[in-house]
């Protein structure tokens, strides 16, 4: 097996995390998994959802976005349409799921932080992507509340990133991009702490149904890719 | 640990799967697991959708509601509020993977099965009881087309069925009810056929990231639970 | 003639009212003519609309949905058209009118109660079901605030039932199913109280205009057919 | 009891009706019923509704509107608010219904008539000068067909008009305003063919239930008042 | 080259400003351009836009629409598709900024004055219409609530009219109707004060793009217009 | 009158036009007008909208959106609203007009140009950003097009570019920042093509009317500006 972009199974992508990218957002990353290019940005407000209030906690969301020629063949704008699609929901539901598993939500207090992931360019995994990236722009909004003097300290509890796994042509494989992922036998993807906590597992057969083996070598590929993400996260980071 | 329903953690709650219960659908089935019932509606139309014309393959469909009072605090209808939910969405799609996972596509030919699931009442698990009564209105319908002529043989490869696991007050525990799924630490849904092949994994740690020692856990005991059900599928579908 | 039912004209289907069908609303009703069934859920909020603060007295309305494989031909879903039809609210309009003609509105005090009427199978006359079981629902959810002394006595003035009555190939008969109602020259509805005063009378001419004498006819029809639902809704609910 | 309007129980307001009030139209009829003014624009289009192409039957539909400031309080537009009321869904079912019960629709042949409705100043009846005028648009365009050779003869098979009745005060009035309809224990619309035919009955107590008598007592009213209007319609029409 | 409607380039269509024309409404204009005709109401709400209270200025928004058979072509209605169009949005946008351009917002103190402009019938030139007409409703509306004691004085600072002037031909014309506005070379709207000020200056050209000396013909054009449509607004208003 | 920026009146903002930025898109190009950032991506479809078809011409069309977080105050995401903007919508309109102004559509033959403008950071003049780079874009997919064979030669009949201008503390400047453009007095956006024609002109009085001696002044500057811009375009372009 020769995977498309000529990987070894066990090697990700070039990743990039580029810290302060924008001129407006409180903590911001363009995060790109090889060609596959997201856009986090991270926004800061003193209120919480209305059912939150006085409750002295915090809350975080994830949204998510793609531009609609990010991917090969365009796909009509959401807005115009009226409607977000079932993806679009599934995947900001997961980044904000990813987020808050890590965050102290008394700490940061009665305040909410929304973080934007915009696919710039698709090339598969940009949900792995937005929560790898939105982690590096929430914590970076959160830096910036500690300049500010709104934190005492960072609100977190670990570090968090995710990636997709699959089986291609028989061999388990990390990472996928496009083309590998259209035609996966199985498609799973991972969130998983600095210290190693699985937060999110989700895995789908595509065509066959998958054996406990299989799964389970998926989620060894994806302890070691999410490793070397948390490592790379920690540097920009600072931490 | 004791379970607010006295159960013992590898026990299932009263399950029963009541075939033809539906005047119009050509497949239908009542599941009920304890207190969640869900009605199982499946309609065969002679036609796919139009991006599959002349391919000569089938497809499957699930669809999700929620009557406004199945649950213990009334929800707005989403008809009214014109627009479905992300979980709404979210579980529709996981039903029509579920069921096209153990499909013969070819063998069904140019034909689409809808399955409706409408949780009359909720009590916790309404995904899992949906795609376990879904598969049992969707063999109903493949059933009625052999009578009539429509198809020569049952075109499908497997059984399918769900359920949930989850760590309540430390312990791993099957098929949550709602009195668990809310306080539980960590909530996973598992698709399994009949032979045993895992077709979807989902995992979420609600409170603290959780370990592959625990999911093993909670995997091993939804095998056993996705047996027992498979049982009863085959004895409701004489198969 | 001869209905398809081989009914008389003045003979109702087999009525069925069977009461505390939910786990979760403060009154519930399945209701039955002949093969029409709808589940009526009445739920209690402890507050009324806005515009209704602070006057006193309270407030009753109705909704009402069909499940999609509740009719013959599977119809699309509501919440994923993203509107409910005219139709719809036409019938959700009349179920909350024709409830509220029988509720005291003071003696209620400001609290609201929502009656969901949703279709569960489709054979003639939802509507009609609709109101006559959404009134049991609604007086056992006034019942269960008695007994949690929410309220002192029974907020009602009378009872409420409705019919439909239609010319069938030139005959007057009562309680159409879909059968005969798809090929009626005249189709009316009524909503009448106990005591026998009309709430609410909708008649429609589907090919020829009807004459007064005929529109008599079918009014007597209901005022027989209507005392016979009251009797067995008094009966239901211990009047 | 006197009339806020000061008129006698059994007399209708001013009724205009002004044809030939558009530019653009194939038929036109601005309908005054007192300070009631409903615009109404009929339009032909030589095709039916995809369900009913090459079945050689024609069909007529309605549809209604209200500017903004038609009425004593100003209303949200209904197009900024995304949807249509249940009132006017209603509404505009009611017209296409009565218009085509006076249609022999095989006689038009395979095109569709939209009259448009909509109401410029509101004072109470405006569903009932919707279907008078509306008829009167209709016809004219049915006329300007046979005037470019569309149609042989007039498809239809009698004229149709419509009023309001209720009870005011305790006593049985017809063509009620603004001020008497908000206040009218009982409030009734018909819809009767220039024979005498009924087309349409609508009856709501608005607070207490009515009796057999009072309703035949506004159907008697109705039909004096509807026999005015069809004068008036034929007089216009030329018929 | 001769214009359709045979008028001299610098000629304005018949103008009317028919002021007082809706029982409701407190103030009220039916415009007309030629057959161009547009129902202008306004509307005084003793509050202001949640954003702007507290501040002591008022509020002026317009808003538009167009019956479905204004036009040559029915249109579907706006309310129907559940969106208003861009063009729709963008007049009265237009509209908007062409009323608070001569208010004195702290003059009006909070309240909202909402100018309702609904084309009655369509042919070229309905925006310039609305602002024309619209001003006369308001000032009208203001005149009102000078006569209630609201207001002290006229809380303006000037008229506005609108025009449209266009290339037609390849001759500067004015006060485009639909045959000269459905093929002219360039198309410009101007809306411009009773003092000779400029608003609001919109130019495009539908095919060759134009040069500075044509958009200068154009706007002496429309200088004039503006100045007959100012005199006429005065007279109407008796300022 | 100093600017925030330090800029002289005439003076443009950095300008940045980079070319093939998408790894998908036919054409692609990132505009920078100092801080505001535009990402422009055209997209070919070798079929034109239905009622184009057989007509042997082409289309182009512009979309427009902004990232929710581009501006210094976050936005909701429209498509979480369900609908785009009255001012989304006039500037995607906007944006089309501009670039067929340009196009010889004949040439062009039956194909369609998408040309998605999505502001990636905000800072003032994102329609004229999007403009200018939008015609970048479309030009390099046109070459595309040349270069796979799909067209023998440009179908452009010019170039294109589009500049803010407005009236600021008195002075008239060019190519307005966010600092600038919210509080200037006029503003004015012109979009001209290389050769200097002017397709587009819109002017509008923030606060006090302008005189036609402002507006010409503002017409200068933009002649300038556009053409600095149009040299850049063709360098770029290689024209």
């Amino acid at each position: 097996m020769t995977r498309p972009s000529g990987r070894a199974p066990h090697n990700l992508r070039a990743i990039e995390l580029i810290p302060h990218v924008s001129k407006h957002a409180e903590g911001s990353c363009l995060v790109k998994f090889g060609d596959t290019h997201v856009l986090c940005l991270a926004t800061v407000e003193d209120r919480v959802p209305h059912w939150m209030k006085g409750g002295g906690a915090g809350w975080v969301t994830g949204e998510y976005g793609m531009l609609p020629r990010s991917t090969g063949q365009r796909m009509d704008r959401e807005a115009a349409k009226g409607r977000q699609s079932g993806r679009t929901q599934e995947i900001q539901r997961l980044i904000g799921r990813a987020l808050r598993a890590v965050v102290d939500m008394k700490a940061l207090g009665e305040r909410q932080v929304k973080v934007d992931c915009d696919v710039i360019q698709a090339d598969g995994g940009t949900r792995t992507a937005s929560v790898t990236g939105g982690f590096v722009a929430m914590v970076l909004a959160f830096q910036h509340m500690m300049t500010i003097g709104m934190l005492k300290s960072l609100p977190i509890t670990d570090t968090v990133a995710a990636i997709s796994c699959g089986v291609y042509q028989g061999a388990s494989v990390i990472d996928l991009d496009y083309d590998e992922d259209s035609t996966a036998e199985t498609d799973a993807n991972f969130v998983i702490t600095g210290k190693g906590g699985i937060v999110e597992v989700q895995g789908t057969a595509e065509r066959e149904p998958f054996t406990e083996e299989q799964f389970l070598g998926l989620l060894n590929l994806a302890r070691t890719g999410c490793g070397q993400l948390s490592a790379l996260q920690r540097q920009v980071l600072g931490l």
